[in-house]
Formats: C-alpha cells, structure tokens, sequence
C-alpha cells in the first residue's frame, strides 16, 4: 500500500518534507497540499504529479484519498489541524511543537484520548539519529551502571534575525528536552537556568546558558546553549554512569593533516547532521502509517515539552529552579 | 515517473537491492523477478505487489513493462543478461563483476558502442560512500598538493568457506582498484603482490597480503588485505600528498569509556559500514534512468577493473611486476 | 650551584619528592629530612648519602647547609613549617594546602609581607602540566574570542577510606579552584554545588557533584566531580569561547583495535596522569631558588584556593549560591 | 654516586646532550669536553662549573675523572672514539651511527669482545619513547595474536641542503631499522625499496619513498618515508596481528573548534615529538653507568643497523630486492 499523504503547510521546512516523500522515501505520495499563502500551494503542487490544492487545512485533511496529514504550518496553527485530524480518524505527523501552549497540548491529549487510539506523532527527529540510538542502547544495556548525569552541548554557528531570548528554550533546548525523556525513560521534574559571561556575538540575547533539567530519578542534565559560536554546528553529549560514560561520537567523514593541524570537520548546519535522521524520522512514521509499525514521539511528548518549556522560560526569567508538574499520563501513551 | 524495475538472480544481494528498492527507495517499482531457481523466483515476488515471475533473464528483460533491469546473478551469468538489456535497448544495473573475464568485458563494450549511447552501470558502490566522496574532495581541491602515495586497508573479520586464493583479489581488492582509479582520474599502470607472514587464522590462503597499484602519474597505492582479522570490518585510506594528507575519518557513533579504555566501535561488517552506500547508489540510478542525471560507474570501469584484476591475479602467482594493459578507451567513456 | 634541600613530613608523598629530587632532577641535593615518626626519617636518611634527621622540622628549617625546605608533612602543620621557613629568610615548597585554614593562611601572607619578598610556592602541580600550558595559551591568544565558559571533569576510579564528604571539595575540587584562577587570570567570585543522583559505588558521599564557579567577569565554570567511577582516572576541560573552544587533547600512547572496539587507554591514576607535571613543578622550583627564575604558585594562590573551598563547603552544606570574600591582594603577589 | 662524564663532539646534538646532563637530570656530571673547534669547546665548558677541555677525543676518554664518554662528534670519527673507550675499559654513549661503515661496526664488536663485558649503548633513542613502548607492550602480550605485518610513516616537514639522496636510508629510515629489530626480537632478512611519485618540494631527493623490510619470521614492514611534507613532523606505526592491531596513539595536548574544523596538533619536528624520549635514554644511560640497571642499544644493534642500511641503499639504487647478510651474533649480545 501506497500511503497518500496531504501536507499543510509548504514553507521551508515543508517543502523539505515534500522532497524526502516524493524523491526519497518509499511508500508514499504527496497528493495534496494546502497553504494560506494559496499562490505558494499552487506552486509547489505543479512539481508534484496530480497533487491537489486545498484552500484550507480543514478541507485537506477532511478530503477523501488523503490517507495521512503532515502539519508544517505556523507553529500557532499546528493545534487546530492536529485536532482536525483527530476528528477526521486521520495519522497525522506534526512538526514540532506539538502546540504552542500547554494548554493547547492538553487539548490535544484529550481529543486522542476521545478517539482511543494514537494517531499523532510529533517531529521530534533526534530520536532517530543513530548516533543517539546507539547511546540510548550503551545506556540501556547497564554497562556503565545507572546513568547519574549527562553532560550536552548545543551549538549554533548563528541564528536569525526573528531569533528571541525565548527561543533558546523553545526552539533551541527543546531538542535537549525531548532527548533526555526518551534516552532516559523518564519524567523531568525540575528545571534551572545559569548565565555565564555573554557573547558579544549574541547582542541582547543570554548567550551562552546552561540549562540544567532534573529527571525524576535525580539524575542531573546539564545543556550548554551556545547560538552564536561561529565554528559550526556541534551537538554533543556523555551519560556519566557509576561505572563508566558514554559519549556521542565525533564523525568526520576526512580528517586532513595539513599546516601543522590534523583536522576534522564540524558540520556547518543541523541539515547536514541530521539529515538521515529526517529521512528515517519520515520513513517509520510511513510504515506504521501504512500499518507495519508503532508510532514514534506521541502527544504525551508533545504536552510534555511545553510544560518543561514553560518551567525552563521561568527559569530563565526568575534564576530560580523551577520544578514542573505534569497531569497524570493517560493510559494510552503507557509503553 | 516511476521506473519498473526487473530484478535478474533474487539470491542474498538481489533480496536485499529489491528490500532497497522497494521499502527504502523513491521512485521505484519492482515489477519482475527471475531466477534459475524459479521456485525461489516466485516466493520472492510472492512478497511484492504485482510483480511477474519470468522463466529466464532474457524474456525479463525482453518484457515490455519493465523500463530497466538489476543484474544480481551469478557472476558467470553477468554478460548475456548485460548483453540483453543493451540489445534491448535498457538501461541495465550490474552487480559487481561487469562480466569474470576481460574479453568478455570487450564484448560488452564493443556492444554498448554499437548502441551508441550507456546503459550499463556497474555495482561500485564505494564511489557513493559519503567518507570516500569527501576524501576525493580534498583530493581534487590542491589543499595537500599533488597526490603521490595512497595506503588503504581493506579488512575482514573473517570470509567464507567458498572464498579462494584468488578472491583476495577478485572479490576484495577489486573495490581498491575501482577505487583509485575514481579517486585520481587515471589508469592503474602496473602491479605487484607483497607476501608477508601469514595468519593461522587464514588456512591455505596468502592472508594478509598487500597489493602494489602504480598509477600513470607514478602515484603509488599501497592496499593490506587482511581477511580474517577477527576484529571486525575495517576500510581506511589515506592519500599522501606534497604538502599534506587526507584520510578517511574514524566514525563511530559512540564511545565509551570502561574498564581502563575509551573505547569507538569498530563496524562488524561490510553491511554496516556501506548501507548508505547501496541506497544512494540505487537512488541515483533510478533518478538517472527516470532521465534526472549522469549514470555512474560503466561498462569501461568493470573492463578495466578486469583486466588490473588479471595483471594483479599473474603478479600473486609470480611474485613479480606485472604491467597492465588496456585497449584504447572509446569516446562514449570520456567525460 | 647545587640546592641544599631539607623535606619535612617523609610520608608517601615526601618519599616520592626525595626520590624526584635525588633521582630525576638535576641540580639539587636532599641533605636533610625529619619526621614525626623519627625512627621513618632515619630510614629515609640511610637510603640517602650524607643526610642528617633533624629531630623537628623547626630545627631543619634553622640548620645551617638548608637552603631551601619541602614541607610534605600533614596538612595541619605546613602553617607552623612555612612560618618557620618564612623567619629564616629561606625558600619553602609546601604541598597542599597551603594551611588548612584561611586564617592561618592570612598569617602566612602577613609573614611573607613582613619579609618584603616571595619565598613560598605551593604545589599546584596542574599548572606545570603541558596540556593545560597549551590550553592557556589557546585561551590567550584570542584564537576563540572572550572565554565565557568552561566545562570540567575531575574522575577517579575509586578513593580511599577516609575519604570524608568534604573532600570532594578540599581534596579533589581543589585542583580545579587553582586551575581556573591560574588559567583565565581571574578570582572566584561566588560557588554553588549541584547533587545529581549518587554512585551506589560512593556509599555515605554525595558522589558524583558538580561545582559551579562564577569568575569576576562572569565566565561560568562547572566541574564535574566523580571519585567512584571505576573505569580509569579522567582529568577533561573545554574551554567555551566567543568563536570557538579549546580542550585538553585525549593523549593515548597507542590504539588497540580488537575484539569489535578501537580503544586508547585512560589512566589509572593521578600518578600516570600527572607525573611528568611533578617532575617539571620541582625543577622549576629547583631552577628558581637557584637564582634562574619566578616562583610559582603562591601564599597569596594558596589563601585564595582556602578562602573558596570554605564558600564551596558552604555551598555543598546548604544547596545556596554561596559568594567568596577575599581580602584585598597585597602588592607583592601582582605580576 | 654521581658519574663523571666527558663530552667528545659540541655541536648541536653535543650542546644539547650537556644541557640534559647538566640541567635536567640526575646523577651526572660533565667534567670534560673534546672538539676539533678548539675554540668551540673552550666556549662550552666556560658555561659549565669545573668542566675541563682536551684537545683531543682521545686524551679525554683516557683522562683520570672521567667516568664514562658521550660521543656526540661527526659520524666519521664515531669509530675512534668508541675504540678508545673501549680500550679504556669505560662506558661510552655513541650517538648514532655506531660507525659509518658495516666493516668499521664490526671492529668495535670484535674489540668489545675482547673487553668481555657490554661498554657500549648506541643512541637510539625511540627505545625510550612511552608510545612505542606501550606499543611493544601490546604486541608481546599476545592480544593481537602473531604480528604479520607494520605499517611505519616518517614524514619530516622539510630537510636541511646537506641532506643527500642516501640520507633517506641513513639518516632518516634507519630510525625505523632499529626500531622493529627491538620491537619484534627478531632480524631483517632483506630489503626493497619502492619509488613513488615524487613530490616538487623535494628537488632531485626521490620524495617520498617506500621502504620494505622482510624480518626473518616473513613479517613484512613498510615505511613511507616522506620529508619534505611541510605539514608537520609524523610518526605513525600500526602492527598488523592475527586478531587485531596495535597503534601508536595520536597525541595532542589540546584540541580547538574553530572555523569549522576540530583540530589537533601535529609537533613541529623531531625535538618537540621525541625530546622526552631523549631524556629517558641518558637518565637509564646514567643510571647503568652508576650500576644500576642493563644498558640499552648495543654495538650489535649498531651493526645489524649498519648492515640493514647497506642492503637498503642497493635497493635504492636497483630497484631490486636485496638480502642483508648478517656475520653470527657474538653471546655478549644475547639477551
């Protein structure tokens, strides 16, 4: 079976997703799109072989052919196209956040929680690096005993203009915030943020911090946010255990000796360190669309991440460790 | 457009390209298989949608429906199924070799000149290795001056019963052969096999050994061959140049730290270590025969292949120099 | 000129000084040693030629033919030693601490001011490691812009008994307290200490824990220690900059690939890690009291590293942010 | 005991062994120098405390208060020199060469035998290197299983104008001749040497080129000797075991991200990379002077290394391989 997708949203990043489903993956067609810039819409589906254009998000995932929706909208508008699918029966992979508020987030567990089955997954793509898989599975084996702290580093070469203070928690250590919950199978029950000395690159932004999560267990997270460093795009992180660590490897595909340096290359984007994982974010969400698999990062993770976010961006503006609290968890997103 | 592919020979290799190009690839149909194992022929295409079960190669190939055709069968058969497709008129995917001797490597570029036009793509798939791609990179950008000795080390935690004396050349060097003449633009002038001691983990077999390439520039490509080495699979290359170097960098996703070692992890087999390297192969295959891009490695590139694979065969019964010798390269092969 | 030295306190680490002294190091002679256990000195003195055992340190401190002393004695008494040396006008290299308290620590300031010229050193042996030389001078060459970060970790496999929970402060953090004022040319300002999940290998310690310094100028340094972690002794620190960061290398005198892993080794202990250090600490000291050279750490490092490690201790007791007071540097200790 | 040394030769390398002597080791005096710059050596010894000045080798090692004799005089003269210590019945440290003939190494062999006991230690110095003996370590542990193969690098940045054609072999090569008689206890059988294309910076030299040494057991090593790679001084060594390798690590004191690349440091040149080495060798010198412990490189490894270059430099000239024929090995050398 053929998955026939819909995408709402055709921006950038939508786009993107176009591209990875019709030229890329297997399985899948794009046959309808929808953007309130319609022009846009019209201009995107012309590449794409018997795609239809919808006015409205609503109409593309209430339209019949569309067995799935992929939401790359506006973030403030993720909520409304995700609860139409919900209405609509409807798989729906929405890019993150899930939604903008918590509230927002709840609204949504409540909604899936009426259908009874899961239906939404939330583009949290780090859970498909393979680099992070294979930490995950050292952690998990009990090698280097219980995981106590996990050091992660964050870096930006830069960000752009519209980049807020906010946005170092909601856009930039929200990957961190979702990765530990997965890495570690649990719950983050507080939160603080430290304020080094500032980069001039960073203007009136915080720039470095260092976000600190505590995980129910008591086990420490410490995230370095650098969004200015210049050098490159470095993501890294060590689970500290009692017996031993675990660190992401650094992979550089040449290593050049030349004018007294043996050098490696740091990737110069996020697209070029996580592109595979994209790639194969899309592909198992295809599969279990399809039927064959389980669904990945649920709206449990989605309404999780905003409330650690909220806790974060009191953090960052009271300096005082912030603890989340969390509504039960439904039954629906127990393992 | 999607391309209907036919798959010739659905042993182990062609099960896994029709799992690629099915489940993992865009763009891409399977819609006839053969094998001389009709049987196995018709529970593999049992497993696919739709997709026909022919007698012999040559009527799948011959089939209308099928716009271009995968050769993974026995290698003594590559040449009448290659020799089909160009009769055909289709454009044709060989696994690795072209053809098991040199003369019938000519016979297939005599009949692909007569075409007038490449259909033929042999299964090199190292040229679309991510690491090797940006080793040729830093080749081609003068950062080390000119190239004027490679090392590679081709490494084997262990082969199979089947594999013979000569193996260690035809099935495991031929991807360093393929490999250097790629990387540096040029002809393989002459070769020579050094002998050294030899592990009891390899029985008869001369293992290691190390194979001698003179380029026509006079660079010279040294490549251990290490068969049984236990440790796990393990490709490197290093390109010594006038005024620096440029090597395959060590990848690994993760490293540990236990029991006294910091410790990367060595890949466990070919699989692991080229997975990428099949799929963008195939990917840009299918892309190139769907009319979007250049076709990779020819008819020319197995020919040649062959005939230093021959000089390299003399030169590990002899012990000495053995010079190789082309025939002039046709036009349709310049770039 | 060869230097007469006298070591008082003739434990392990006094032993290991008098065979670094008499050994390995050029320059300097050991003619004089004592002990609280006399009966230890006198075995000491009889492996030696031609050393006296003085019944007190005060006494080999006075004894015509000492020119300079080694306090290696327990921590309580270097107060009583350093004074002593400070009265006779001659050079002293106590061990750490300095004195065990920041009084007594300002009455060894006072003393040394009283004199009107440097004759103390304190062994703050990092500062003569070559990885964190080549790392200072990365950080002040400006290749990486304004440091605003530095992230530390301070492993041991295991820690004795009498091992206390304040040692993680006093014996361990120590040397990072030193580092990091030596290294970025700055005070301490303020600490905190982080409690992450406890090694069931630490028992009764809040192992491990993370101390926050805050710099004068803002720059945030964190440490990680951990003194249980089994798998080998691990000194890191990456220094985060405006453009870039700097870090110790990983030195591993050699690779071994075996068994699925390519491994460097970690040290087993401060001894491996750190000798060569020892070694060019003392010499440099020798060289000095010759008349070849600066003195290295001072009473005025050595107050500073008492006063902070209090605030840390305050801090690991109460869980606050906790500031260091220090009194205003006396003349003789600016560059 | 501190041993009485004589210096014959003050040039660089002498200047350098004095200020080792004098200034950072242990154990030892220089009390005597020798040069055929009279005036050269009367300069040295001014900066030295009682150190008296000959006017010739001779008078030196026969001279009453000189202990034992290092031989740091142009490479011609070795022989003489190392004669009249050994007729003196005294240590003498010859730096390397031995002699500059196979025939004139064979007349110090027959005159230590005479002497009956070892007087002899030849420079050597990569014995003494932590890396290549953690290396060692590894390969005679057995946990690679048998070693079969070695690959060696020697890659000089540049090479001064008096450095010839031969010099490929006797000055640079011959460091890696010595080196795998002791790192695998066994002899070279024979030689080749292979021609690469040869690099523009090196003029006339043949730049790099390939050195092949058959040890007696069939292990084969090669060595790329390239010095004119402007990028750096590199010494790199892998031994190819059964079950897996063993590497010389790559070392580097600290590792900066900057500009896109991580990167470490490759040393300069030879002093930077070996200088602690250098150290090691005469401290143990020394230390076998005073009685204390076995002494190094022999006379024998003198003349194998004499022997093996011989060889080398008629495979340099014939392109051919070429067998070393050793004379039989007196007892003295046996371990």
């Amino acid at each position: 079976m053929t998955v026939r997708a819909g995408v709402v949203g055709v921006g950038m990043i939508g786009q993107d997703h176009i591209r990875r489903l019709t030229r890329v993956l297997s399985g899948v067609d794009v046959v309808a799109v929808s953007d309130v810039d319609t022009e846009r819409a019209e201009t995107v589906a012309a590449g794409l072989r018997g795609s239809r254009v919808f006015a409205t998000g609503e109409e593309l995932v209430a339209a019949e052919g569309v067995d799935a929706v992929v939401v790359c909208s506006w973030g403030e508008t993720h909520e409304q196209y995700v609860l139409a699918a919900l209405a609509a029966g409807k798989p729906v992979f929405c890019e993150k956040p899930l939604a903008t508020t918590t509230e927002a987030c709840r609204r949504i567990l409540d909604a899936e929680a009426a259908v009874g089955r899961r239906l939404v997954q939330v583009g949290y793509m780090r859970r498909y690096d393979a680099a992070y898989r294979a930490l995950r599975e050292v952690v998990h084996s009990g090698d280097i005993g219980l995981p106590l702290l996990m050091h992660c580093t964050h870096r930006n070469p830069s960000v752009p203009g519209y980049y807020q203070k906010e946005s170092a928690i909601t856009d930039t250590a929200v990957h961190e915030i979702d990765l530990v919950r997965w890495l570690f199978d649990e719950e983050i029950a507080a939160t603080r943020v430290l304020r080094p000395r500032r980069s001039r690159n960073g203007g009136e932004l915080q720039d470095p911090l260092v976000l600190l999560l505590e995980m129910d267990s008591g086990l420490l997270v410490d995230v370095e946010i650098s969004v200015n460093i210049r050098y490159g795009y470095d993501i890294r992180g060590e689970v500290v255990g009692e017996n031993g660590t675990a660190a992401l490897g650094e992979a550089s595909p040449v290593r050049v000796r030349r004018a007294g340096l043996a050098a490696d290359r740091v990737p110069a984007d996020w697209r070029e360190r996580f592109v595979r994982a994209y790639d194969v974010e899309l592909q198992e969400w295809v599969d279990a669309v399809a039927g064959g698999g389980a669904f990945g990062p649920s709206s449990w993770d989605g309404y999780a991440a905003a409330a650690v976010s909220d806790a974060a961006l009191a953090a960052l503006r009271t300096g005082e460790r912030v603890p989340v609290t969390l509504a039960a968890k439904p039954e629906l997103y127990e393992k």
